[in-house]
């Protein structure tokens, strides 16, 4: 599907359950920004969504046959929670790989994604840059699994305004591997990391 | 709401906009389980989504408004996407106080916070943990937002199966404020976090 190679993560279709994700990750915020406050019939949105969620199971594979299928081919990078177009966890963020060896992406984090009022929470900031820095193994040498993971928190990061997603590797040595990213805002970094990955992968499903 | 003070995140209600949150988890998960091999009518899912969210929408109050009201009184545990009740992200995570100055909740973590084939994502348990050694900073005195987080990944953590996530605070000095954690499953270490914090908050809108 990604004609481009440098294209790292899976492109939406603005179809099939890829629209109905894009759907549900509206009715996520949604939510959120109508709260308690709200007029809105809650009990009457809960039994419309409960009735969505019982007919996707009733249309649903088995959970092992689904776990092979998403572990397959261009499965695999449809589904994490940061870039998965098939997960409305994932805000998603899109990123792209780039001569130099590094990649990089662009996103933009609504109220779900809060931390401290007004800004991201540390947290999100952390499994964006721990998927970022895995995804640049993947483009920049050998890959793996987070040994260890640091963040340093610079500034606060903005929710609503464009954030640049950075990810690098930076050393292979034996089995360790090392990559440093960054997220910044106005060109300004707001949070970095740096994250050992050992080059061992578990096995998929099948 | 909470009439222990030990119960260190927001309760949620079967009423409600929680009610809506918790039916909103159940169509994140059915979507990533259903995913594109099903023969749901996922257009006609998109549809009845974007309704909703537009209902939603309908009834809102304007974001400056709700978000003063997200972070006034018991607002404040409400909608973070780790523990909060109004957000769908978060899994939720219950976490409890305890005498000993430490902090502990159990969750069960399913398919959209997955990582590694049958196994939690490492930015998923970075999240769980930075949020709690902050709540385990305002369980056990000063607290402030973060400023370097280490993660370390013993083993993989599983998805399906009953997670403990504990954090402590284990020093203050001037700002400086410094909290552990763990993520463990079936007894042993999964994950393991160190925090440090500055004793700072960044100003409620109003």
């Amino acid at each position: 599907m990604n004609e481009d190679r440098s294209e790292l993560t899976a492109r939406a279709n603005n179809k099939g359950v890829d629209a109905a994700v894009a759907a549900a990750r509206r009715v996520i915020a949604s939510l959120l920004h109508a709260g308690d406050g709200s007029d809105a019939e809650m009990s009457e949105v809960a039994e419309r969504l409960n009735a969505v969620a019982d007919y996707l199971d009733e249309h649903a594979p088995a959970v092992e046959e689904r776990m092979v299928d998403m572990w397959r081919g261009e499965g695999v990078t449809r589904h994490d929670p940061v870039t998965g177009p098939e997960n409305a966890l994932a805000p998603p963020l899109a990123l792209t790989g780039k001569e130099d060896g590094s990649i990089e992406g662009v996103v933009v984090l609504g109220m779900p994604y809060q931390g401290p009022p007004g800004f991201v929470h540390g947290g999100v900031s952390a499994l964006l840059l721990d998927h970022t820095l895995g995804v640049a193994n993947h483009w920049g040498g050998p890959s793996g699994m987070t040994a260890e993971l640091t963040l340093r928190y610079h500034r606060p990061t903005p929710l609503f305004e464009p954030l640049t997603v950075t990810g690098r590797q930076v050393a292979v040595d034996g089995r360790k591997i090392r990559a440093v990213g960054t997220i910044s805002a106005g060109g300004e970094v707001c949070v970095s990391a740096e994250g050992l990955f050992v080059a061992k992968h578990l096995p998929r499903p099948r």
